[in-house]
């Protein structure tokens, strides 16, 4: 192509103002080859620039904005993610969620990631113990299984599993942290099962000393989360599945901080009787929390969350590609 | 009041998906006083979500939004503010600017205040050099006045300064940097003069080796701006100006990566005569650029403001009430 064709279509940015700024931004950014980038970041420019033109923002406010996010990328490190803290108070992280895995009717529904995920957990197996080091954390069974749709079991998930301990911290928020402790990552068995031994989670406070946390002081707003588990379930033709198990009655059941809890992830503790303490090597009365996950296709996924893309789309007026799910300028 | 009442109002936080969430976080963050920070926050949350529903937003493109901003955080320190510069080359500082600063017919227009500013400038007298470590810059003279729309002069108006040097960086840039250079903070004569000596800027390409450079390449942007000289213009009774002058004629003058120039900032450089030589006590032929900077009264600011607030956001049919220029919730 002839770059001054190129040259032509680029705006004269000159006397930008109020009126003219977003439209101008839009076309500078538009010079690449990257469809779902364009879209993506025009939909950025136009949002935070309505944003600043309805709140009439003010040069301090701008100000207090850029030092505050400053601040938040600052204080994360490889055990702190500020970040991810902002967008799950934000409620983006579960509008996110929601957005790129819907879940079909029938399908264990997704929640929010949280900032205490990590990676190399140490592997487990069937009856393992995953919290070493929590002498005064009550003893909890989880028995769960994985299935499809139409309840066959699914050998070979990759599980990954992260708790709190009875103290409500999680391994990397422990100041004697060395080794990865009451996280783990497991595989089903031939059954879709996968069971393990850990400690009853407690609700507790998202860290709430950086500028998150001042953010939440001001606003009003607590930052509890009610007790829960963490599951991240993989297998390759299945939708990768983020999601918690919450135990009902919390006290922060209706008011978590980063808006988790579904009334299909509610969980009811129930003890062990001789049968399944037997089965399953623990003391009779042991806590016990049972649950079945069950996955979507990875292609049934892709077709709803296109169908839904296509929908929202078409309402609002764009004129969009959907590729692999995702819209494209046209 | 009974906090039972409070209680009350606050969202039953449960089962959020797309449609839903937002309209519960709006709730959740209501439950201060502080009624401008209750719409800045729900027209923030607002647009944050309508971004994300509308761009169909991925957990991997949000994970990579995550980490883009937390490296501009990490990246940034006393001298290099990248948030800024995000901020900058999505055209967001030009437009705060002209919305809290909205400038009258026959004032001076203002524009971005870029990541370069710094506190604690060496304070000067006219005819100062305000550049001292620049062997290779050409020499220049600014003489300018500030007035207000009256043309009546205004005596101890505070200015600052700061100018790049002849090879386009700003003192915090240079390695060999100790002490403030290029940059000064002064005060209006009786007159309304000030005057100093600097060198000729040039263009630059503004910091690119960072997240921000990274994402003008992937745009197909480039990072330059023309050549320009800043400028502060503070005094109690006036709208304080954040602008620049900007030299006529440069190869980038309608293509600035952060969208500052205006046609009423540009400038003619001239070459002083005998008569300007003897005045100012520099060389025949020294490059020289005049310039009358006009005031706007805080008073005319604020009402101005007001009024495009009210205006813009009777438009979109927001029910709230102008304090101080800024709109709240009522």
């Amino acid at each position: 192509m002839d770059p001054s064709l190129v040259l032509d279509k680029l705006p004269k940015l000159l006397d930008l103002n109020t009126e003219n700024i977003t439209e101008n931004v839009h076309q500078i950014n538009s010079n690449n080859p990257d469809r779902r980038l364009k879209f993506v970041v025009e939909r950025l420019v136009h949002h935070l620039h309505e944003f600043a033109r309805e709140a009439r923002l003010s040069t301090d406010e701008w100000m207090a904005g850029i030092e505050f996010l400053t601040e938040i990328g600052k204080i994360c490190d490889n055990e702190r993610q500020e970040m991810v803290l902002l967008s799950d108070t934000l409620g983006l992280s579960l509008l996110v969620d929601s957005i790129d895995h819907p879940k079909p009717a029938g399908s264990t529904e997704g929640t929010v990631l949280g900032p205490f995920h990590t990676h190399n957990l140490p592997e487990k197996g069937n009856g393992d113990e995953i919290m070493l080091n929590d002498p005064n954390g009550m003893p909890m069974l989880v028995v769960c299984t994985v299935k499809d749709v139409n309840r066959r079991p699914i050998e070979g998930v990759k599980i990954e599993i992260w708790e709190t301990d009875s103290t409500g911290n999680y391994d990397v928020q422990r100041s004697d942290h060395t080794i990865p402790d009451g996280r783990c990552s497991m595989k089903s068995d031939h059954d879709g099962v996968f069971w393990f031994k850990g400690v009853l989670p407690v609700s507790y406070p998202i860290p709430h000393d950086g500028p998150v946390g001042k953010m939440l002081k001001v606003l009003g707003r607590h930052p509890m989360r009610p007790a829960h588990i963490h599951f991240i379930l993989d297998h390759p033709r299945y939708d990768r599945l983020v999601t918690a198990l919450y135990l009902r009655g919390d006290p922060y059941e209706t008011s978590d901080a980063v808006f988790g809890v579904k009334s299909s992830l509610l969980i009811d503790v129930d003890h062990t009787d001789q049968v399944l303490s037997e089965r399953y090597g623990v003391a009779i009365g042991t806590k016990v929390i049972k649950y079945d996950f069950t996955l979507v296709s990875e292609q049934e996924s892709l077709e709803l969350r296109a169908k839904n893309s296509r929908q929202e789309l078409e309402k609002l007026g764009h004129r969009v590609e959907i590729v692999n799910g995702l819209p494209c300028r046209m």
